[in-house]
């Protein structure tokens, strides 16, 4: 099983608690990939710099210069990551998007939230994965660390949300697995593709202020159904939207849980499946 | 002929010329990697967030704050420049010396400067140089583009001139290919090791205002010549002493030029020899 795991920015921004999560992740057994945040250093970075960060619907709009700050902060938050993984003897390398075209993505055309018609500049959603680089990597031994920049086609850094790379790694990874490649791939512990969304908070919660609520499982009705509830809303919604779409395309397992269970068995936190059929067993 | 291309910061500091000069170095046959600095980015993203830049015999004092906005930057920078390789379809992959261990270093201790004993900080010396893994890595068909960072045993970053790095990551492949594997790497074109150092100027040059007084070449007895003239002096003299060390461990041929010269025979600058018997022929 190939685990793909994403740990938040806020976790990443906390040196202790980032230590934390890396021992355990360090610990993991069987080939993996961590895809990491940092958007919370990138807006103090910025805000240094004198450069105004704007969030719209949660999501950065992302101007040249912005992306300049993006490209350093992520990428330099990669490389303490890297080094803090080998020092746990974890033989990790840092990549983004653009290195061996690992991820190629389209810049976002102009999108309405609510009223208001929204670019977001340099942004990316992905379009392709570079899976037989990946596993050419892996296959050396490597950890690969993920850094939320991505490239178009014409070589042009984008922006890319975290979640939303992790969950196109885990579908491309698992769509490899299933064509043809798959008996060869299970002999090496590859089959099969395990995706981790860590973050501060327990799981998704019924409660935000009581960590006993949260919600052990999520289909698309009950996805449905919260966000009618108003449950699961704001910066949740596109998070459990990459981990549905991951759990419907093919992720064997799909789990959103706090960075500090990451050790426990099944994590702790919310499982997302594609359909009640589909269980996870 | 394996080829390492270190580019000084003044270029990547500037677009146009960065860009010319991937362009060249895109076009350049056979296997390669790209070494870089960044150095006057680094400095200018410092004053920006308000820190002071210490430059003692043209290195860079490097403080905790200051590792931190030079890990950014040259990693940042790394990206910039492996999106306009992809872009020429150079499929470039960027790493900094802590990712798969690729360069390991030693942080150098207090130095005597003149009269005045002077603690660099974070900067590190390299001891070693994962020659399997950019082995591997070339093999797959990458070309590699490598940061001034490298890490020490403990997982400790640490800011690295750039033009040892390239020295350093030249004499150990040049060893390797004397190691045995010598008829393995001929076969892939990998037999010897060519290292260029572009940068502003014409090559090592007699007089800094003419630039047809490039001095065509240097051995170690020219060298010690050309530093009691005072003709190479200051930052050209650590220079000198890395294209000197790598002619003298192996590197088969070494040349100092200007960067809009890479697409040049020869390259048209100074060719250092490690003795008369060893000229290039």
């Amino acid at each position: 099983m190939l685990k793909i795991v994403k740990i938040g920015g806020n976790i990443v921004d906390n040196s202790t608690r980032l230590s934390t999560f890396l021992r355990d992740f360090a610990a993991l057994e069987g080939p993996k990939i961590l895809v990491h945040g940092g958007g919370k250093i990138a807006t103090e970075m910025s805000a240094a710099m004198g450069i105004e960060t704007e969030m719209i619907a949660g999501r950065r709009v992302t101007d040249s210069e912005t992306l300049r700050v993006v490209t350093m902060v992520y990428n330099g938050v990669n490389k303490q990551i890297v080094s803090e993984l080998q020092n746990l003897k974890c033989d990790a390398i840092g990549l983004c998007g653009a290195d061996g075209k690992l991820m190629i993505s389209q810049k976002r055309p102009p999108v309405h939230v609510g009223e208001r018609l929204v670019d977001y500049g340099f942004v990316g959603d992905p379009v392709g994965v570079n899976v037989e680089l990946i596993n050419k990597l892996i296959d050396i031994g490597l950890t690969l660390v993920v850094a939320p920049i991505t490239m178009d086609e014409n070589g042009g850094l984008l922006n890319t949300n975290a979640d939303t790379v992790a969950s196109s790694l885990a579908v491309a990874l698992a769509v490899c697995r299933d064509s043809g490649v798959k008996q060869l791939l299970k002999n090496k512990g590859r089959d099969g593709v395990e995706l981790v969304y860590c973050f501060e908070n327990q799981g998704v919660m019924m409660d935000m202020n009581d960590p006993s609520s949260v919600i052990p499982t999520i289909d698309r009705a009950k996805f449905e159904e919260l966000k009618t509830q108003g449950i699961v809303d704001r910066g949740m919604i596109p998070k459990v939207e990459n981990a549905l779409r991951a759990a419907e395309k093919g992720v064997s397992s799909v789990v959103i849980c706090a960075a500090e269970n990451l050790s426990q068995p099944r994590y702790g936190g919310t499982e997302i499946y594609s359909s009640p059929r589909n269980r996870y067993s």
